[in-house]
């Protein structure tokens, strides 16, 4: 009985999420889903690729948190239009909250939409929201195990973004065993390592999203 | 009718988790849940406290996760009696899952049980396993938000561990911020910084866990 509850709302989810993606692509807007652990660096990924990409695309953002608004207040500081979900205790994103989101954004003003999903590295694997790349952000000091005992998440993703590499030399992690974890699980992924702090990388993955979006 | 449905489970859940609470007493076992985001060191913390409490009281481990069984490896090589739990795609432990491994771990043989639940800081919140105290681990990479993005987990928690104490240097975090934030969700959680790396801070930690056995 419970199965079946749960395939209804997956398949309603499917549904909204499908209608959301019209909706973007009548309005040419191309979304990608950032998903991450807890502290991950999703917001300063976020800023930074407001930063990097400052004249050659037109950003939105849609932030999801259980509560607070921290995190979009730091965005709608660098003048992108921002909106807020929170879901108030559930643990992932749905399609019907995104849905909520765009009918509150000025679609036509924006390129690239970044959806910041909660932090979780397992249950925003299953919901569709009808972006059109999901994104794994991955950070150094979380380990470089994280593919191997989170595989849903990297199976269904389009890139990996590995940030934090400033602390590499603080904590024990080895890139080619992370590298070699992901390929294992998902061999298409392109892997992107960056620090939000330095900005380093930040130019590579910026230039993927762009190709992404046929914008090179 | 999908709320009903959820009801049902907790409440089954929670029959559960008081049967295995009068199995652990029955055999004077001490139950701790551990519950992190992914990376946040809660397999560390396991190996750090079975070090400090070596000789004083006995120990064994369940180890919940997605998949994979380095953890419980690791654990293994200690001598420790430890139990894996792969919850093949579930974010988190319940308390039928724990039900099973108690009945495959040597309850008299044991003084001390650290129940590892899957990395994720919302979902294990909701499912009482049985266990006489719940200790949520934070980590300084993490950043000093996490309560109040959260808060749900600090709500049920009866202590904090912040680990990864030296990576402070390196990174933007605000002690004062996150004990403040603690405390404003919850006034009477202890807080305990320590880093599984240096060793520092785990004997605060490993005094607590004997006086709340009533060992001290």
């Amino acid at each position: 009985m419970e199965i079946k509850v749960l395939k209804d709302i997956l398949g309603a989810n499917d549904q909204m999420a499908q209608s959301n993606q019209q909706l973007l692509d009548g309005n040419h807007v191309f979304a990608v889903n950032l998903m991450a652990s807890p502290g991950a660096g999703k917001t300063s990924l976020v800023l930074e690729t407001i930063k990097g990409l400052q004249g050659k695309v037109r950003i939105g953002v849609i932030e999801g948190d259980i509560s607070s608004t921290f995190d979009s207040e730091l965005i709608a500081q660098q003048g992108v239009p921002v909106v807020q979900i929170n879901t108030g205790g559930e643990c992932h994103l749905d399609a019907s909250m995104i849905r909520n989101a765009l009918e509150n954004l000025p679609l036509t003003d924006i390129d690239l939409l970044l959806v910041e999903n909660v932090g979780n590295l397992v249950c925003p694997a299953e919901f569709n929201l009808g972006e059109h790349r999901k994104i794994v952000v991955s950070s150094v000091p979380e380990g470089d195990d994280k593919p191997i005992k989170y595989p849903a998440m990297f199976i269904i993703a389009n890139a990996v973004v590995l940030n934090k590499t400033d602390l590499l030399p603080y904590v024990k992690f080895d890139s080619d065993r992370f590298r070699e974890a992901v390929r294992e699980i998902n061999r298409k992924l392109d892997i992107f390592e960056v620090s939000c702090t330095t900005g380093e990388g930040i130019e590579r993955w910026t230039s993927w999203l762009l190709a992404e979006m046929g914008r090179k």
